[in-house]
């Protein structure tokens, strides 16, 4: 695997590759089975396989955990390596924004619901940090988790609005043995806290379920959602919601492909989960 | 030479030929020699010659005109063809703006000073479509008219701010007979306007003579250049400026590389013209 910190050195050596499929996993780094099962069905659908590994400034608010953000490149060169990813990228912050950016790019639209609220600014940020890298690895496939389930949508707006080359892939969130959604900020859970977590999963179980047994009304599953999510965690939620995907607008009746979402900010970490459900509540498993 | 409309189809083609160089001259059509002189100089030093035709309506303002953009479609295929096009992209509106853009694009610096002052947004559409048209066509260098200088200047950050794995170039403006810039809007022009507009490259001759002859007071060149366009063509005047060069900042001394622009309204018309020069008044002649 060759590791490339510069970009002008990973464009060149991308301009060399370009007639090939070239499957791309970006990530803050931390990894975990959510970031090596990417790579893992990247590297089934591809003939190269390129991991990023760049903690992104942009898409931190000023009280946000950017300093804090947990990292261990040591141990996530070994874990790409066990999963073949042939090139990892590993930029410094000064070589993806050597000057302050002048041409600022915004998205209008998925972002003033869900984590955006709560994150001004932050999909700003990440569609910023993704059309560099996509410039700069020239990617045809690009993997994310359905953990992030609204970056993945307005990713999705991204590529589209701008023509991007590249096909959007999502893949299933990857849980612990107790179904807590795999996260890098998981490490910042007490153990009670790590106990109580378990119940996002369950809320949203209990929400698929109301759909499933042929629930229409939004609000019923939402109201039954934070209840339980409230009763059993004792956290605060920063928001329950169902909405359309991708579009990630308000329904009044469920007949579409919705993603049913929570966010609940225990004591250092704020941890979100979803499930994208079509309308007979099966869960989506490929975006 | 192909004709191609759709951008799924042209995206298709282009990825056939990543591994070749591609040059590629994005333009709104209407050819004349300042078009042609790019696509020749694009033929000598690539595999591939791409040139599109796109009048852009998002870099028109609501009071400008774009209805009314000079267009012939059929005159510019014979031109491209002529000149060794290898490809040219014709995409209509409704294909490369199928919808609403989400994420926009904006330009906060080099737009606030000659022609962004009095066309807000335009720069915006500017890098907006080429965006769109540079991972469509995914060039490795593009070709620009010095004419244009500001978007030249514009175009220089948003590669380097985004990474694009391309290499812009600006050829000098083309010229008619007596000097005036070439320009589609150049139609526009009474017979008496056509011939007071040579003063806007007489009054750049008497500017450059002054930093050749050892002027180094912008102010000084400023006003004698505003004194003769404004005498001498009896506009109006939208600017006369002297800035560095591509920064496209004010200078207090000529000790760098620089642009001397001027805009004038005319009745139908506005026109624009610079030279872009080095500390000892020489002309550049590529960027």
């Amino acid at each position: 695997m060759k590791v490339i910190r510069s970009v002008e050195l990973m464009q060149a050596e991308m301009m060399k590759v370009r007639q090939k499929e070239v499957g791309f996993v970006p990530t803050m780094g931390f990894f975990h089975n959510g970031h090596t099962s990417l790579m893992d069905e990247a590297k089934k659908e591809n003939d190269i396989v390129v991991t990023s590994i760049f903690v992104n400034p942009l898409q931190f608010g000023p009280n946000e955990d950017f300093d804090e953000y947990p990292r261990d490149e040591e141990h996530d060169i070994k874990k790409a390596e066990e999963h073949g990813v042939d090139i990892l990228f590993v930029p410094d912050v000064k070589s993806m924004y050597p000057q302050k950016m002048s041409v600022i790019m915004k998205s209008e639209s998925r972002v003033n619901i869900l984590c955006g609220r709560s994150r001004p600014g932050h999909f700003d940020g990440v569609i910023t940090v993704l059309t560099k890298l996509f410039n700069i690895i020239q990617p045809t496939k690009v993997y994310f988790g359905m953990k992030d389930a609204q970056q993945l949508a307005v990713v999705d707006v991204l590529v589209k609005d701008y023509n991007f080359p590249i096909q959007v892939i999502g893949l299933p969130t990857v849980r612990e043995d107790d179904k807590l959604a795999k996260s890098s900020r998981n490490v910042y859970l007490s153990p009670a806290e790590k106990e109580k977590s378990v119940w996002l999963y369950n809320a949203l179980m209990i929400g698929q379920q109301l759909v499933v047994d042929g629930e229409k009304n939004p609000v019923t599953i939402i109201d039954e959602v934070r209840t339980v999510l409230s009763e059993k965690t004792g956290a605060m939620i920063d928001y329950v919601e169902l909405l359309n995907y991708p579009n990630l607008q308000p329904v009044t009746e469920i007949k579409e492909q919705i993603i049913l979402a929570v966010a609940v900010q225990f004591n250092q970490a704020r941890l979100i989960d979803n499930f994208i459900l079509d309308h007979e509540g099966n869960i989506v498993t490929r975006l």
